[in-house]
């Protein structure tokens, strides 16, 4: 077998790792963590059908691109908790690192293109990087809440974190930062996340 | 909240029980088997790599979208095994009446949308439903011999009905047909598939 085909199935087989790596939120049912493989489906999922609230045209393909690989670094690096400061430090070095491994599997202009679109949707400023973000944000929102809260629960979740989370959403869809908030009003009402005295005099 | 956006987002949360459908096939370690989100997200990485191998030019959005979608019916029908010739006698019809209550959660123009595209995998005509399937085909044969053949061996599968499903790869592509068929022969040899008389003959 010629060495390029070999090299592309020798990636197909190493991202089957992504299906062990463990998410701090659970699926829908609340019967166990996701793991990076259904989340990323799930935001291509997404992608699909809430495209119209992108605050910006995008090319849909692209955007389907980036949230399919999106995680992948995570095979090398593990999943960093959103609301975890002390990992958030190291995150983009032990992420860089795992890219320079994991897409160098690949034939040299495969891991090229692969390397691009992950940097793309990493630093945030095209308007497909920027969709592809809020449904990142909000898809674990929306996990939450039909998991009755498991997630927040369990970490003690203070709404601060999750309310400046969100915050960042509306770069790419407006429409769609109004779902995550609405979540995370309830979720306050319903005591699964911690109110703050910041929150609660406004 | 707008009733196309309700929809939308119910149809969303609905389809999280995908990763409660499991197949027959194990993830790549061997520790557990494999879901249709796994093995959707996984699809769509194949197709995005692996696309110079389609017989002839794909449309690569429409390939990564129907494989994306193509066992969503699942989550009322059941994943239905490829080798188990009983339950496939009434796959059709338990899958259409899936797709009648699934897709139509979503506004009117997206269900029908999407039983377009489902439809369209389901015939195999266009070039890319064929290339879909020769991915569908050739993923759970690579994850087989990644988990040393565990399915095949539960099921005692005899190498007949491996070398019949594959066959069905040619229509998308050669080349991906010829991977398939060197891991079959190699699973035959380490005697994880059961050997027929009628290949062993030629």
């Amino acid at each position: 077998m010629e060495e390029r085909l070999q090299k592309q199935l020798d990636f197909i087989r190493e991202i089957d790792k992504i299906k062990n790596i463990f998410r701090q939120t659970y699926i829908g049912d609340g019967s166990r963590p996701e793991n990076d493989a259904e989340h990323s489906w799930h935001l291509a999922l997404m992608a699909m059908f809430l495209q119209e609230y992108a605050n910006e045209e995008v090319d849909i393909l692209h955007v389907i691109k980036m949230v399919l690989i999106h995680d992948l670094v995570e095979i090398d690096a593990g999943d960093t908790y959103a609301y975890d400061p002390e990992a958030n430090k190291t995150k983009r070095e032990r992420e860089v690192a795992a890219a320079e491994r994991i897409f160098n599997i690949l034939p040299a202009d495969q891991a090229k293109e692969l390397r691009a679109l992950w940097e793309e949707y990493e630093a945030e400023e095209t308007p497909e990087a920027k969709f592809g973000l809020a449904l990142d944000i909000l898809h674990p929102v929306m996990e939450n809440e039909m998991s009755d809260g498991i997630a927040w629960v369990n970490h003690n979740v203070v709404e601060d974190a999750p309310r400046e989370r969100i915050e960042r959403m509306r770069m790419g869809s407006e429409a769609l930062y109004q779902v995550a908030k609405d979540i995370v009003d309830r979720a306050v009402a319903a005591g699964h996340i911690i109110p703050s005295e910041k929150y609660s005099k406004k």
